[in-house]
């Protein structure tokens, strides 16, 4: 899916995951020309592979005789990562240049730059890509003020304020569905598919009126599909609905009272759309597909700025 | 391990498990004679593989020309076990042979019944096993009017009165640990040994006084390496008091003002233990090590009873 666009990369922009690389080529206008992906992410890779599996994506994209700067986020820069980079620590602007780290290459074409992740002392937290996102929508929406939801594996709850992340919250929401779903006595009883709109509703407000319950909420699919024959996608939006209940209920400081933005493209995003309803709240989502992009790009001004 | 005790054994009891397969031959005058115990838990057992690995263990004790009678507790009689046997219905007591299911054998030498798990229609809740270790503790502590909580896997609290199991909750807390230790990001952060006992309480308090963060502050484990390089045997700690927190929370109504027996033999056991301590109750452990062979025994005089 790669073309061959010597000449015409100006940079690129690298998000690089846990599951997947996704890499833009940009030409000097600031337009994407290309784009491209592969399962290289940090669970996949190789040890010591980071470059090889960059340049398999991007290596028809580079210019013989000059150097391309090539623009990274996500868990890259963790201490699992290509190269571990900074952390910024909260309250601060999402993307700082003076707190991004290079990495040598050994490919003479290719300089990588890792941005800073963010970091919060009290209580104690992390986020690595998300800053990213946070970035891109605030680089349309300079005059946000209020709280940006993250739906994923890790969700993440930041609130922001004279585009500075202020504070956040992480929670292990979206790992813990998987795990359940795949690893625990509950595989017998979810299914993959399937939904059931009530059972989601049902689940969010059991867990957000009684969180203290939720591993018991949780043993309960299964008694209830022996004992009540529970069906298995209903089983599915119940967990579902416990796990984003929870998190409602913990994240509760962070919605009520405040202008909220989910950032995704996902039904999951609309998922929490749909459990903030029920608790009163109505959010707006952004589509996080060109959040990603656009918060490299400013990362990428930045360091042009820097150097100029 | 097994030897032949052709003509001695008077009937076997059988403790079937996901992991594990416990066997006793009991004598005429219900002495243990002999055990033995093997990996074919319901989890490692071949599709209808169940009488040969139970006759793998105890054919030494059969005898030829009669039928010896082996009883049997635990997942085994669950719908993916041996046969499913039938669930008694909260108030019960926990074992009563109307409701045992036999199973047929193709060895003529063998006759297995199965006892019931119990269930509660409302919460919705199974246990299958522990009713048997409840059998065996009632049995020898019969004006026993209190609490009892079974750590494990799927650990359960259980209210007893007037002999009969009144009801019951299950909390997914130790599945949730191996998961969390195992598979999921914590596995990084977390050691599979250790211990710390500050930071055990500390856990439990925090899940405690904070239930609906559970899982922010599991988390906060991973962060807390990163940041703080928080100690892998310390976040263990953590982890363990973090989610034994939790269940106590959930748990109040079973062990505030009330008399509380745990039944176990493991450090878990002791976890619990020292768990309540920091909430200001004084437990009591009864080692469960006799605790099913003694209900298995209670369950084979009814059988014979009931016969006779």
């Amino acid at each position: 899916m790669t073309e061959n666009l010597e000449g015409q990369t100006c940079w690129i922009a690298v998000d690089w995951g846990s599951t997947h690389l996704r890499v833009w080529a940009v030409n000097a206008s600031g337009q994407v020309i290309a784009q491209d992906y592969s399962d290289q992410g940090l669970n996949n890779i190789q040890e010591n592979g980071f470059e090889r599996a960059l340049l398999d994506l991007v290596e028809p994209w580079l210019n013989t005789g000059r150097v391309t700067q090539a623009v990274a986020c996500g868990v890259v820069g963790a201490r699992q990562g290509w190269c571990e980079s900074a952390y910024q620590e909260t309250p601060c602007y999402p993307l700082q240049a003076a707190q991004f780290t290079k990495v040598s290459c050994e490919d003479k074409r290719l300089a990588v730059t890792i941005v800073a992740g963010v970091m919060q002392a009290h209580p104690v937290d992390i986020m690595r890509g998300e800053e990213t996102q946070i970035a891109g929508f605030l680089s349309a929406q300079s005059d946000f003020n209020g709280v940006v939801c993250l739906p994923g594996t890790h969700a993440k709850w930041t609130l922001i304020e004279s585009h500075q992340l202020m504070h956040f919250t992480t929670f292990m929401t979206g790992e813990l569905f998987d795990l359940l779903t795949n690893h625990s006595v509950l595989k017998h009883t979810v299914a993959a598919q399937g939904w059931h709109s009530e059972a989601f509703t049902w689940g969010v407000q059991q867990a957000y009126n009684e969180p203290s319950l939720i591993t018991s909420q949780l043993f309960s699919l299964r008694a209830g599909a022996i004992v009540d024959g529970l069906p298995a996608a209903e089983a599915r939006a119940r967990l579902s609905g416990l796990l984003i209940g929870l998190e409602l209920k913990a994240a509760e400081g962070y919605w009520r009272h405040k202008e909220v933005v989910i950032l995704g493209n996902s039904s999951l995003a609309k998922l929490y759309h749909q459990a903030l309803i029920i608790m009163g709240v109505q959010a707006e989502i952004v589509d996080n597909e060109r959040l990603t992009m656009a918060g490299l790009s400013c990362a990428y001004s930045q360091l042009i700025h820097e150097k100029g």
